[in-house]
């Protein structure tokens, strides 16, 4: 499994992990190779620029970056790499989220970054398989049982609401 | 060029096609192969899941979906497909965007895409770019001259500014 | 009762059932025939797209779609039936339904849908009754009542807010 | 045609005519008779009832509500009458629509509308046709030519834009 | 008192009246006579219409109108009298009480209502007395009283502060 | 003239009298006498105390203030005065004016203000006038008769509505 | 310690003194020198006026206003001083602090405040000493020492991420 | 005056220059040594960390960041200094600056930046001086004057509005 790429999963904060435990969660699903890291664009910007910098050469294939209230964290790491870094903005205490989503999806012309939803781990899990999954058909091949899991469930719910009496 | 991964960009409308030539623009720069369609998701929804369940094994790497108001299309596509779907949210004649923004990026569990800035269409295709250079490192290489031509372009005004006499 | 045009109730997740039983309770209430059915966009779009193109056939008058944050599900059953939808917006973990509201509510010219308000599930049940109304004089009646039945309630209110001692 | 329901289509002010000829248009199209009214909530609240309470029984099937800003026209109307009414909240000189959206779609429980998109006029006309033809097979059959008509149109903009030299 | 100006608070549910007790209680305060309804605009439109039409030749001096969602209480009382108008959005389920502001406070040229803050209820009243005082100098020594007193509790409190162990 | 009451129309800035010509027009309008005032709570703001501090004296019955952005004008006149102060927020360069309703609609309890619509300067004059007829029939009279100009003017309106040829 | 400028920390109303805090640890943290007072713009304008005009002659080199909803507090000071004056939004019982927000960082022309983020009380109190530190060395340390903390802490909980089973 | 602090303004963009002429402006008006730069934290990350690091070494005692969408600088500058960050957001092609503005203010606790009005060159400008004068007797004299001026000017427009025929 050593060559395959590997996903990078970044929190601004510690207190982030447990909502990120989501993409953790689909990253082992899938069987994709994964680190985690706590780092802050405004607290350690020398560890988010190594981080970023580095991260090709040492086999990650996507970033994932996850932050709250005004999250710089995707686009500081997105301006020292040319991988595809996926930003999931984070609901912390006040505007839902709104400030996070803002602050991640509306980046500048020439620095892209993919933004999920407010609190979409698991997408965030999922879109990094997906993007690792364009020259993989093995993981292409595991996205499509997944896929057909989660249709197979949605009918099964289906068949009980259409059986249940109303 | 022809074992490329291709990148499909797809608008909800035929008057979204100017905008959309700056993702059409960078994929050009950087040499991917893409294909462009006009393709709705309320209008022909068929259409809609012929490319998107057809696409991966056309040699499709990432599909590019923009559209306005309330933007469905981007969704709709991932539904049909494992692929990685870039969404860009563009500005229709009221609420500046915000509806589309909202249409694309808040997906539920399951099915992700990943969502630009409104009118992020350049941006579209250096993401997408970005996804297929992570197996090709011919396409690494032209997004970090790229990148460092955008430096060296912000140098050149920097030291224009700090010279200028205020 | 068998000749008589039904609602179709969609949610978008099983989770969704709980809040539309309000929809559902005013339709048992005007005796309008309805089916319940849990069919998502994203997961299950092949069960959309059948459901919402054999509905007619079926004797369905009106279809009823529920979901929250990016809420296709109205949207696209529209895209595949000339069926009035209506769409209930639903309040999920963030934005108060502002997403659902605004994906629903904005569709482009040419695939409408009846917008009701954010978790608002028993106008839904009332709205669809109100259009099977149009051609039945005996659900006309009922809704009469029902509307006389409120503003009863309502002067009942008003009449111990006057004779309160404030 | 006589026999056939109708659809009111009602302004809150003369102003708001050229926008809603888009759903004049469309009622024209599918051979919807209609008459058009210029009613105000607050300037001629006499009139909203009038029109309102008399509706049903002068043959009107549907009522169209378009109004701007805090807009209250729809909601009135519906406070008389057992009818379907549709929404069409107006783009006025400030905050793009949204007042006159949440004015119109966040009816209270018992009384619903039937909101549309902020200026979407058309859509308005769609519905009216869509929901009268829930009995109506010959308009039924004429909204299906147009949803094909429609998708025709958007097959031919996608072969432009797939035969096209980008 | 009886020939004094009085005030009628108007709730447009029941469930309303907890929170508009803070207007009742400043009207009491200052000694203003005051009524209290329920009265819809949606599910009682006669009552309100009497209500309003008839307010002048009662004694009214001024209407306060409280709803939430959208909220139309207010402006239709508008309609039907040339009373001051004041209206008190209220916070109902969801989006924290900014439908009921705009619906409130976007009132169309012609037709003015006072709004107030969301879930002002206490101010309604007070600005309800600063009304009535116009022509009443009484009352204004009430006020002016009253924001004696207010300013005294804050300089109290600000004593405190500066003389507290920080 | 000189026993009524007057209406003092305050702006933030110059630049804001034209605007604010829509108040002034209505005032004229109503007969009622008033004065125009540029204060600016942040640039001169011993004149808006001085001018709140002193205005019941000089015969002032209704102070209106308008202005844009951080609109605290009418917050900190009526600090100063036990009047009734009108809001009208203004739309400047940007946000469309939210920002100057939320400033000035969401007073804190104690001070009140009674806000009307972005922008809405002749709403400001007729409530103004409203206010000041709770104890003038005469003026109660004009704007019993402005009231049925409108209605009358709307009904004109409506009948060129009905009998247009659409 | 009695050369060295202070910071004063005004709340609008008492019950926002405990989130305050989080500004008085930082001041205390930092050794700066400061007051503690309750001033209302609204209820206690004169005590404002008194505070902001003579801040400096008192010493002071920072004011911290914090307050809520149509939060004026942080302008009216900022009228009277030309001493630096930092606003902290407060999120009261709605809206989320948006109300708050755009009260005090939207001031016009002329007269500036320096806003932090919605309850950011703790900022504020860095930003005071940020502030006082450009002519004092030594507080330049203490804050030097202070990021340099932060960031040992964060790298602490990067290598317990790094270093954890997931 | 060498040995005065200067503040340096930083753009993200060139093409944001001509706004932020207006905080050059007032810098120039008061004498303030100053240097204008065109950095972005996205595409010259380096120079951004650079100019932070060595700000407060080279005599800057203020930096001012200008930017719009996603915008980073001033937070990205504020991880590398010590030194208070004026930050400006600037309205783009579209959401009128609310991405800006939440992106810059919304910043996490330990890393404060001062946010002033979207687009408010000139105010940055102020605030700047006003930050400078803490320490400087000679500055405060001109802002002083500056105040004394605004004042003046105000008073000349309110004797023009007192003595105009409206």
């Amino acid at each position: 499994m050593s060559h395959k790429k590997s996903v990078c999963v970044v929190v601004g904060a510690d207190g982030d992990l447990p909502i990120m435990q989501g993409a953790i969660d689909k990253l082992k699903y899938f069987g994709v190779p994964f680190s985690v890291r706590v780092v802050s664009a405004h607290r350690t910007p020398y560890q988010a620029e190594e981080l970023a910098k580095t991260a090709r050469e040492k086999g990650v294939g996507v970033i994932i970056a996850a932050a709250g209230k005004a999250a710089h964290l995707a686009g500081v790491l997105a301006a020292y790499t040319t991988l595809p870094v996926i930003a999931v903005p984070l609901k912390a205490s006040t505007l839902d989220g709104l400030d996070a989503l803002l602050s991640m999806v509306q980046m500048p012309t020439g620095v892209p970054v993919a933004t999920v939803a407010i609190d979409g781990a698991a997408n965030a899990g999922i879109l990094a398989a997906q993007i690792l999954s364009v020259e993989d058909p093995e993981l292409t091949d595991k996205l499509a049982a997944f896929k057909d899991e989660m249709t197979a469930e949605y009918m099964r719910k289906d068949a009980e609401a259409v059986n249940r009496n109303w």
